[in-house]
């Protein structure tokens, strides 16, 4: 319909002094009904925030078809390719691009003939960009400039870097300011991302689950390749490249030592071809007992020298087959998988060993620190400190360490990692999870920015004030050549690629935060909504502020006031504030939330576990003082009583049911808010959004409710006037059984234990 | 860029008499580049053969255009829907086929104004279609007349049916007509189904793993059900109407308890909901112990009354939600599956307590003779047979017993299966396998036509000369009231829908065939392929040359002159004659290869099973002689020495290294075949067939080489002059393992074993 609408705009608009070709009413209706036939499938959110759907506005679009009135390569493209390279792929986005948002086709000209050309091209591939004298030199290799000048009595904007990649970065970001309609008549932008290592790491598994996986299957089709290259990954590599992306880790963490052998590398092989001219490279997950599995050796011990050697020959192999081969992800001694601890080393004992043998071809070990251990009665948030602060400074220099946000694990919310700061001589790596495995699966709206930027602004003290976990990340703080921001993919099968069509705002707002994690996440949003759907303010403002609001909303009917870790057990598929027993305490929620008689809460001050100790001085005093300690971090660092008066006036106990209820009536809100909202959006799209709302609105009420019936046993406390009492009783939350939920590990029997 | 023809050439088509707006060449050319763009993903063969494309000859499209000049729908239509309704779809498939195919709207009228009107309804929703007179009454509830005459001085042409489905039937064949550009001048057809129940079997988990499938997961999203009905459902309910499928089973026959709860039973009433208006019934598996698993009960005996007093209340439950459920499916006693025999009751009288609990509502129960028994040492080619044909005559009237095509399983050669025609007593279903587990999965292009044609023209003697399976199964042969065709459905969330572009044409031709068993399945490929890609000869006849060729080539690459089950185990990827040892040797290789030094092949005569006594007299005298059994037959039902002397001369040895290679050969040719059609296929969908055929042929040669390999052992003969040896030694074919290979069951612990 949009499509169609567009079609007879044009031809009213068309202006009579080219050649005129007759175009009747009747064909124009028929093509209208044409392409609405053959265009039913084309809103269905594949496109991501790259739509380049013309301008509605004319005015608008007229203003930018002079801006940007056509387009000068570098003289050299014509020796590039094929195959295809970067710069191929910078002429070919800013063609698509301008050519759809102009609604005309862009002409491409060897040499600037008129105001609002565009010239693009590194120094060495364009004389008129060597000519400019551009300051390139600081912005390295995936830096670049965007610049209004004067050339030949012409007004013209260059995209200019130092490498290739740099001006297909540039191209992005130009194409991003027309698709937010900012005006680029006097650009003068010089960018370079902050962070180096800007990753996604997928965990799919190589049958193509995808653990904690909601959007389908994974999309490497690995029986396929390296025969059948899937269009779909060069889609997938032109959106990370759109972002500045420039790492994936194919495959889980919870690794397969069956990955690491040849026929895998060669399928590996293959999608790094795909993905090389994106500037995207390959690293890969490495099962620490490997060299048993498929190698044959007795140990897997990292001072073992045929250990070591066995670890040679392979990243030899791999170098042969991937030359820009990235490096190793491994996760070692933790949740079940092998590590050096095996054989009583220490972690950067067994990291150094694969950090030596990498190092000649120029790749990185990044060692996870999410390690907690079944053996030690610690508090669990403890753990990883303790293990990994004794080792800052023994790590090669090649080796980085990646450390999620927060202590525990992805939850809706968390305090920063203590971590973060405490290991100066090592450059860290912040994982954050995009895949929504604790904050609702797909269809729950849950923007995650807030989130990520709560964690980048975090000041850890520890060199000072200032000391942001955003300055420890992009090496600032303590001067690392390394620096580095995973995010686990919510990338998968389904047609919209993210599970839903919001959720693809959560993989572009980790892309734009890894490349300058001082971005604001509001901004972002903006920036996103705009390209996804369209500039309306009418449309822009509502749905900015839906987004910005909906990660309070979910901490508020998941886990308000500093609860963590109450979802249902295995699956994490809903409440399940009730769950104890099996194999480990620490995977259950009573050991997180500590309900009682008396009352709720962690106590990690030094009355209990003790973690606060793990942060600054200044960081840990807040955190433990019950007069200073934020409201959102209560029940996370403190036991407290149920008629705990809060800051509110109210007792702990009301203020716990009002949050939980302010959660599930932000929902509703975001519900209305998106009814009104029918005219912008494409049915397709519009429709999910509204069917994932209204799951969200129930499931929502079923973790308060669940929640609360749950908690009321403890508290004995009547709910605040005016607050209704759970739907029903807590015997029938408890019994809600759901062994085919989504994202599990792959469960051979279904059962709800 | 085809799109974008079509826009100009209509430009330049269109006639001026009508209002002319201007249409300047710029605005054209910004159109095309426009159109370029946002189609970049419309061909990728979501559309199936109902893409409706313009018909690119002028003169052709001028003539559809007078003799399809207008639409006249039923007047009742007004009265129809919300929410839609059949007759709807009816209109809206008609304006949508005949806007695509003619490239203009479509006019709707409320009576004929002029020659080419297009008139449908029933009697009861249109008086015109009444007062016609039609002879209606003998086609039944879902048969339709399309014929052409003069009404009121104009000819028109009546597409009516006693029913809505019947009018949407007539609809989809009357565009079909047009789709494959067949003369519509003077119809006079009557057309209803041969065949009752035309059901698809979807072997799809609650996990949306689907077991044998190749095409990607489930298309059921069922965590997200019923509250997200994805417009996925709704394409493929048409895309089964168009083809007349009227039942599908969403659940594997594999079933797991849980898909009988409450839960689930809401998830598949919104599934029927959307399916119902395009004729499409869910029928359910039933897992026969869910008495026991999800009912509380302690036992699932059919003759407990407690257990009968359950499934009628489930039933009863089931009938509440979906008022037209089609019934149960049952897989009982087979491959571990329980069953009554666990009680010491026959199939029948576990088939007759469900058909009982059924019965009042309407509904059926589909018993599937795939059975075999680990106790029993007899040939499990015979198996099934023993067991049903002593029970024929003692089943409910609304049983039906689904039998596989042959004794074994989806082969891809068997002799028909011996219940064919040995229970006139019982109506017997035609199980068919449209997923290709032992086909080459979904990069091997096989075109299972010939297959299910050569099946359904077996004579089966059971009533003298002309007993073929297709009457069987039709009913006629002995009178049956119930008669079906059942395909395991190859439909997955993979946007080509079937894993490739080819495999399309199996589920076409099975709907096809579901219809009509006596259509030609060459017809119906030339249907298929005009459908999916063009109407040009140049293109048509060697792509149907190769479809029809290419289920022969598989079984000379794979298993020859009646060798069978010779893949891999657990995965069935690939070739593995060495195959031996594991729990049973009836699901090993070397139990139906027999290979040793004297000869190879399976003795089914006296001598050996003698499973040809099951077939009627004339059928086993055929297959017992080994002058007269079919060379295709021959290691099917006979030992044979190596040097055994063929109808061609040569040895067996020879004859059967040369069969092989021929069938990789034949697949060389298939590629060459396809490398010419280039000019005639969209981008996306002639690379992945490129790609695929290419995987193909490297597969074929695999399975040659691995397969003389082995067999060369035993029959210590050189290969015949100029066939080369296989590539590499056996060794290394024993050792390929490829634990991840699509369509498994989940294996927990990825093996090769």
């Amino acid at each position: 319909m949009k499509i169609a609408h567009r079609c007879t705009r044009k031809a009213a608009l068309a202006h009579p002094r080219q050649g005129v070709i007759a175009f009747t009413r009747t064909a124009a209706l028929a093509l209208i009904a044409l392409l609405a036939t053959v265009l039913a499938h084309a809103e269905d959110g594949y496109d991501l925030w790259l739509r380049y759907h013309p301008i509605a506005d004319e005015a608008t679009r007229a203003h930018y078809r002079e801006a940007a009135s056509e387009i000068v390569p570098p003289e050299a493209l014509g020796r590039y390719g094929p195959p295809v390279t970067t710069m191929n792929l910078a002429q070919a986005e800013l063609t698509r691009g301008l050519s759809g948002l102009l609604d005309r086709p862009e002409p491409v000209v060897p040499s600037p003939t008129r105001d609002g050309s565009i010239v693009f091209g590194t120094p060495k591939s364009s004389t008129l960009v060597a000519k400019l004298n551009l300051p390139l030199r600081q912005l390295g290799a995936e830096g670049y400039v965007i610049r209004a000048l004067t050339h030949d009595g012409h007004h013209i904007t260059v995209i200019a870097a130092n490498s290739d990649i740099g001006v297909l970065y540039g191209a992005f970001h130009f194409l991003r300011l027309i698709q937010t309609q900012q005006s680029i008549d006097t650009l003068n932008i010089s960018e370079a991302p902050h962070v180096q290592l800007r990753m996604l790491n997928h965990w799919d598994n190589l049958d193509r689950s995808v653990e904690r996986g909601y959007a389908g299957q994974s999309i490497w089709d690995w029986h396929k390749l390296p025969d059948y290259l899937d269009p779909r990954y060069t889609d997938y590599a032109r959106a990370c490249a759109s972002l500045g992306i420039n790492g994936t880790v194919p495959t889980n963490v919870n690794a397969s030592p069956i990955g690491l052998t040849e026929p895998y590398l060669k399928k590996y092989a293959a999608l790094a071809n795909v993905l090389r001219p994106y500037g995207v490279r390959v690293y890969l997950t490495a099962r620490f007992s490997a060299p048993i599995e498929i190698g044959g050796l007795k140990t897997a011990d990292p001072l073992d020298p045929a250990v070591k050697a066995w670890w040679a020959a392979k990243v030899d192999g791999i170098y042969a087959l991937i030359p820009d081969f990235g490096g190793f992800v491994v996760k070692a001694n933790s949740e079940g998988q092998p590590g050096p601890q095996d054989y009583h080393r220490t972690h950067a004992e067994g990291a150094n060993m694969l950090a030596d043998v990498m190092a000649p071809h120029g790749g990185v070990i990044l060692w996870r620190a999410f390690v907690y251990s079944q053996d030690q009665p610690q508090d669990r948030a403890k753990q990883a400190y303790s293990e990994f602060v004794p080792l800052d400074g023994k790590f090669r220099d090649n080796v980085v360490l990646q450390v999620k946000n927060g202590p525990i694990d992805f939850q809706p919310r968390e305090p920063f990692h203590p971590l973060f700061g405490a290991m100066p001589h090592t450059p860290l790596v912040l994982e954050v999870q995009i895949t929504k495995e604790y904050l609702g699966f797909a269809t729950h709206l849950v923007y995650l920015g807030p989130l990520f930027e709560e964690t980048l602004r975090s000041d850890t003290f520890a060199h000072g004030p200032g000391s942001t976990v955003a300055r420890v990340i992009d090496g600032t703080l303590f001067h690392h050549r390394l620096s580095g921001m995973a995010g686990v993919a919510n990338i998968g099968s389904d047609r919209n690629w993210s599970g839903s069509q919001f959720d693809q705002a959560n993989w572009y707002v980790f892309g734009r935060l890894a490349w300058n994690p001082s971005l604001s996440s509001r901004d972002i949003a903006e920036e996103w909504a705009k390209m996804t759907f369209t500039n309306d303010p009418a449309f822009v403002e509502p749905v900015v502020n839906m987004m910005m609001g909906s990660r309070e909303a979910a901490v508020n009917y998941m886990t308000p006031l500093g609860l963590h870790h109450q979802m249902a057990r295995t699956s994490h598929y809903g409440p399940g504030p009730w769950v104890s027993g099996g194999p480990r305490a620490d995977w259950t929620s009573t050991y997180f939330n500590r309900a009682e008689a008396r009352g709720i809460g962690f106590d990690r001050t030094a009355t209990g576990s003790d973690a606060v100790s793990q942060y600054a001085e200044t960081v840990a005093a807040g955190f433990a003082d019950l007069k200073r300690v934020p409201d959102e971090y209560l029940l996370w660092f403190h036991h407290v009583p149920w008629d705990y008066k809060m800051r509110s006036g109210r007792t702990l106990w009301d203020e716990l049911v009002m949050h939980y209820s302010a959660g599930v009536q932000a929902v509703s809100d975001m519900r209305k808010t998106w009814d009104g909202l029918q005219r912008f959006v494409d049915a397709e799209r519009y429709d999910e959004t509204k069917a994932f709302l209204a799951i969200q609105e129930k499931e929502a009420k079923w973790w308060r409710d669940a929640s609360i019936a749950y908690f009321e046993t403890f508290s004995k406390r009547p709910l605040p006037s005016g607050y209704g009492q759970p739907e029903h009783d807590l015997a029938y939350y408890e019994s809600l059984c759901f062994p085919y939920a989504p994202g599990g590990a792959p469960r051979p029997k279904a059962s709800c234990e």
